[in-house]
């Protein structure tokens, strides 16, 4: 891939979020709707294609990492207002925490 | 922040990598010199500010989150090939990584 300044990480609003809630987005087998704590005022809607790879419960409470200033995005009807972060190689997927426990909101730099 | 389309996270090479060894940075009190496995030919050199954090045996043999393709800049004297990505708040800093265990060189999406 191409090289890329300092400048083009900065422009991501990367934090740390709490996921308060996790349900099936009725006409997307893939995808959870996370309702998710940014350290903001009110909990994002966010929708998550990790239904293939994680049960809800192991979701839920759980802190990971989020893209906060992504354009938001219709996915048949439901509005994402950010995108969480996982790894991926060939059909396995694990999101991004943090190695110990940060407060919400804590950005990433 | 301003919000942002996709494709700017597109931009971003972000992969899992493993910690290889971590040295002093002989002219920056801050500084690690890590050798970064990132599922390459080579180990990486990458720079990180993670000293007041941590204990070079807590970052040794980790896997954590790098920025893969960022311009290389010399700090101090030392070439630094790419980025560990941390969250931080306050005066608390941790390094990300991945919720399960994932292979070296895994990409973030």
């Amino acid at each position: 891939m191409e090289k890329i300044p300092y400048s083009d990480f900065e422009k991501l609003d990367l934090r740390v979020g709490k996921i308060l809630s996790v349900e099936d987005h009725p006409k997307a087998d893939k995808l959870y709707i996370l309702k998710v704590d940014l350290g903001e005022e009110s909990p994002r809607q966010i929708l998550a294609g990790l239904k293939p790879f994680y049960k809800k419960d192991e979701l839920l409470d759980k802190k990971a990492i989020f893209i906060a200033n992504l354009e938001p995005r219709i996915i048949r009807g439901l509005e994402s207002n950010g995108m969480i972060l996982a790894a991926g190689i060939d059909t396995k997927v694990v999101f991004l925490t943090t190695e110990k426990d940060i407060e919400v909101g804590s950005k990433i730099k």
